[in-house]
């Protein structure tokens, strides 16, 4: 399973679907979902997305997002909004779990089971690496990740992207692979 | 000058803010604008996004996005959607312009200059391609493009990605050649 952990400065409580910015910049959390869980007309059955949360009024709160349960779920920032702020307001969806965990504990326990992939600019090239079939990629938001992590430190090119334009090169890199398209 | 073409079933009148997926999946067409134009903290200089509108209720509709010159423009879809009806309505900000004009003969103004390159998920492999640096790459939303281009056909894999996804891996590939990452 390919998974996905954005750290994100978005809110922890109720928030306006009319001002995703002004909530933490949930419109970035919305959008890497999107670009993490969908592909043209479906789901992804491959991956998971983990939204952890960093902002007020109450973190640190994990949001596990399995494709393979969702229902109602679009691929539009508010829709997708809609599921996590339902989420936040203690009533989650299908698909979607809620945690109060802290990172570092989260990572621990990823750490037992999975190569850990730290998106860094300046990171080695990640069509040069050797990327394993459960792995956790992490990433931040306009922030950035925030804290020095142990791991593997990958780039997808010397620009520095959104992080759901890097979410969609990676998950393009691991599909490539699986269909030997490459060669 | 990289530049992308997205045929739209997005409406060409006013719509609801509170509604892109109703409004001709105006929602795809914010996205792709936000994957195409935007860096992590920047507006491309190098990367100009037309957006063709053939919803009702007064098609066609050529709405172009000039980030060199786009003011108070934010990567959330709210916000993207907001300068689309705006212009719509006829008051288009800085960095936009709309015309009416078919798609014929649009593109063949175009061909005169550009390479023109139409994604299809059964194309060369775009890790394969020459690409000039003048190129207009053509792609469909959730409809696809609808009819038969005379072209060259351009995948970047074989699943069928979101437009937003398909535009975000082709600029990483751009970017990668021009800063000769790859080798």
């Amino acid at each position: 399973m390919r998974e996905f952990l954005l750290k994100s400065g978005g809110r922890t409580g109720d928030f306006s679907l009319n001002d995703l910015p002004g909530a933490g910049r949930m419109d970035i959390a919305c959008r890497c979902i999107t670009a993490c869980l969908w592909l043209s007309d479906e789901l992804r059955k491959d991956s998971i997305l983990h939204l952890f949360l960093e902002g007020p009024p109450a973190p640190p709160k994990l949001l596990s997002f399995n494709p393979l349960k969702l229902k109602r779920f679009y691929p539009d920032e508010r829709n997708v909004a809609s599921h996590i702020r339902l989420a936040l307001l203690g009533k989650p969806q299908p698909g979607i779990s809620l945690k109060t965990i802290s990172f570092k504990d989260f990572l621990e326990e990823q750490r037992k089971q999975k190569q850990i992939i730290i998106l860094d600019s300046k990171g080695k090239d990640i069509r040069k690496i050797e990327i394993s079939d459960n792995v956790l990629f992490i990433l931040g938001d306009n922030r950035g990740i925030g804290e020095d992590i142990e791991g593997e430190k990958v780039s997808v090119g010397k620009k520095v992207y959104l992080s759901s334009q890097v979410i969609s090169i990676i998950q393009n890199e691991l599909d490539r692979r699986e269909e030997q398209w490459q060669d």
